[in-house]
């Protein structure tokens, strides 16, 4: 295994590779940036989709038992009520005192040398005070409390009045919780106007439960899947794309008879590793985690966090959860809606139990990258490459005339080129720098064949394909193109 | 052409079709729904994923010129004040002074029958008091401010201590605008922290040029395009799926050389009338609409807006804007870096040109719809169906076994289904109810084809095939049904 400074090196290069040639760039980078966000290249926009439609094929297309939906980002304050969110959904914070900077009181700690677990707010503080901890700017800290990670926003036009915040010191509103209003502004608000940008998709899923009962009458078991967005106003965003503030989610809730859900999560847990099986991750970096009942939410009875050995560590990947039929109690408790099923030609009536397969987009992208990520060396001089599996190769094929100014050549190529396009879409016409570049170029993004038109295929109408793991050429005739791929 | 009536009656129509079968369900709908948002059923989604993948396909995939990206929702705040958002992207905003609802007041002027073009706040205001407009409420009016249409958040921990409001009356801190914040709320927040949901997605293109220069060295012109949501905080949406808070664009910046910008303007339209061919609407109900001078944004020399006949009356659909060097000019200027394309092989240097194709994802999904709503009669019963694009269709085959208990029936059907289904992805298998019941199920949700397995299949291997436009029936062989579709 690599070290750690090997794999913090690794994971620089995949982040410097991702920049430079147009998978990721870090978001708002003409402006310097915003914290947390990050914008995909054309390169990263193709693999993204591709691991994102694969998603949807395997647990939507190909499965009769489940729906798909796409909910709005912006729902009703109530969704986010009804869920805990807006009360416990929340990080511990602590504020140097003098300069006001803000930090993860847990961070703080454990950085520090100390355990945390089951520590609540007091708990947290006094450790912080018996212990005399700093600030990393070696300033004293607050007391420890809550911060709430979700977005807040305001729908219609009841907000945007800007409000004068008096000086410190003077009879003037302030905050119990701070001190010092230096700076800072206030708006005012209805409260009835509180949205917030969603922190999961779950919860889009749940509330539109009864819509698909109603539109479909599925039989039980069946699934509600959905992808997008979801945000979360990390403390400090964090590891490339793994910690981001703004990230995209593939969820299913699976909803079943309580009686047999022991069974239902073992057929998930092999659906997940199908699912790691066609991203191309190895088995052996993958690692279930049981999480204890201590550390569960109180309504679940079973959760396993997929764990992958990340350059950055061996971090959560995936998560499966029995969610029992906390969701939908909560919904039909604050909304008053009856959400029981009704089993057919029965008068058997339950709420359904649920259990809830929950995959991150960015994990999986950064797990596949890490996973084709090379280094090797070829007639001695060092080669980077990236070993996808060719079904997520943002560009399938490469297609070059062996020089540019040869009009006789360009045209072959450009035949190739476009029969090659019509059956597989993802293919790249490259005819910059000499062949040797375009292969090293070629290769950092991941092409798993590059084919060139040299001045024997005008006379042999046959092509050179060269392979990227194993850098060997072989002669094909173009008739033979189409059959290529597939005889992998 | 249908009359106000009709059309009112057609859109209704469709909007219940749209829930009833689970294509559109208004957002948080349980929880009594959020004003503006709505929510994707399985089939909605479907056909959403249909419209969009076909835009990426023509716009991206099959254009060698054009680059994918997929930026963050959240950006830096410098974005949308270098590109004048914060300024200006505002609706004009009158308060009932008696009930504090707000409303937008150029759309309570053209109600009452004035002309309001070219009106400003001032203007407006002057309209009221002159003509002693009450709010619909009958009461008196404030004076007309702007309304920033852009939904705020705030990103970091500095964000999130609630203020106290004194009472009305007091020596209390009070806005300029507000008389009466009973009721309201105050938060205070970092300037710094602020930032906006986007409420395009150009910018997030315009803020990638230049990492598109650096990594694919592009020859001009060359087009980024994007797909994603955008945020507009409407004071009052309206018309389904028209107007809405939430939405998804579909947009490219297509950088130019301005010595050609007039040839180039005249391809773009061409490609618009492409992709509403590819839609499936009919040109008839399309309209260009030249924005004048006065009506046009100040740094366009050119602006088409492409507009449709929907239920709800000519509105528009698709935008086509020659945008000079307004945006990379700004950020030149906002982020002090140098928006220069260098043409390769010269020293020839410029910042480049800009014409922008925009698209809705949601008003081509209506336009579609609305295209789409057929009633007829058949053999005495009034039938309703969606006369979709097969290719769109978010079922392409419906398959069904004549009865559902018999087994040697079933197993045929299923046979059939998984051929189907491994060709064309988008297949449903339905054996509720009787057969005329599926048929007009399948026909309210656009299915092209149902195949019913019956009896006589058990003998001649062979299925009856029944088209949703005709209601015709014929017989198919199945060995002959994978070129069934590829005949029509």
């Amino acid at each position: 295994m690599a070290t750690d400074k090997n794999k913090n090196e690794q994971m620089e290069a995949i982040v410097s590779l991702a920049k430079r040639r147009g998978f990721i760039y870090p978001g708002s980078d003409v402006y310097g940036g915003l914290s947390g966000t990050w914008d995909y290249g054309p390169l990263g926009v193709t693999l993204k989709r591709n691991i994102m439609q694969l998603w949807w094929k395997m647990f939507v297309e190909d499965r009769e038992d489940t729906y798909g939906v796409d909910a709005a980002i912006l729902m009703n304050q109530r969704v986010w009520q009804a869920s805990g969110h807006v009360d416990t959904f929340t990080d511990p914070l602590v504020e140097d005192l003098e300069t006001k900077q803000r930090f993860r009181a847990d961070h703080l700690l454990k950085d520090a040398g100390f355990d945390v677990t089951g520590l609540d707010l007091a708990g947290l503080t006094s450790l912080i005070r018996e212990n005399n901890i700093k600030s990393p700017n070696g300033n004293e800290l607050s007391n420890v409390r809550t911060f709430n990670m979700m977005f807040r926003t305001f729908v219609g036009p009841m907000q945007g009045d800007e409000l004068t915040i008096g000086e410190p010191g003077e009879d003037s509103p302030t905050s119990s919780l701070m001190n010092n209003l230096e700076g800072m502004k206030a708006v005012t608000y209805d409260p009835a106007s509180v949205s917030y940008l969603r922190p999961e998709t779950a919860q889009g899923i749940f509330t539109n439960y009864k819509n698909i009962l109603d539109s479909f009458y599925p039989d039980l078991p069946f699934g509600v899947a959905q992808q997008g967005k979801a945000f979360r106003n990390e403390i400090s965003p964090r590891d490339f794309i793994f910690r981001s503030r703004e990230f995209e989610q593939m969820e299913i809730e699976y909803f079943i008879d309580p009686a047999n859900w022991e069974t239902e999560f073992e057929k998930w847990i092999e659906r997940v590793y199908a699912w790691m099986d066609a991203l191309g991750l190895p088995r052996e970096r993958i690692h279930e985690l049981e999480v204890k009942e201590a550390d569960r939410a109180h309504y679940s009875k079973r959760t396993i966090d997929f764990e992958y050995d990340f350059p950055i560590g061996r971090e959560e990947l995936s998560g499966l959860a029995y969610r029992t039929d906390f969701d939908l109690m909560n919904i039909q408790r604050v909304a008053g809606k009856n959400m029981e099923y009704t089993v057919k030609g029965t008068n058997t009536k339950f709420v359904p139990h649920v259990i809830e397969p929950s995959f991150g987009v960015e994990r999986a992208l950064m797990a596949v990258l890490s996973a084709a990520y090379r280094e090797d060396e070829v007639n001695g001089e060092k080669r980077t490459y990236l070993k996808l599996p060719i079904h997520l190769a943002p560009i399938q094929y490469a297609v070059s005339p062996l020089v540019r100014n040869k009009p006789e050549l360009v045209a072959k190529a450009r035949e190739v080129y476009t029969l090659l396009k019509e059956r597989y879409g993802n293919v790249m016409w490259d005819d910059n720098g000499n062949i040797g570049k375009r292969y090293r170029r070629q290769d950092e993004i991941g092409t798993p064949y590059c084919v060139v038109i040299d001045f024997e295929s005008l006379e042999d109408n046959a092509v050179t394909i060269r392979e990227r793991d194993t850098t060997e050429q072989k002669r094909v005739s173009i008739s033979e193109l189409h059959d290529h791929n597939k005889r992998e």
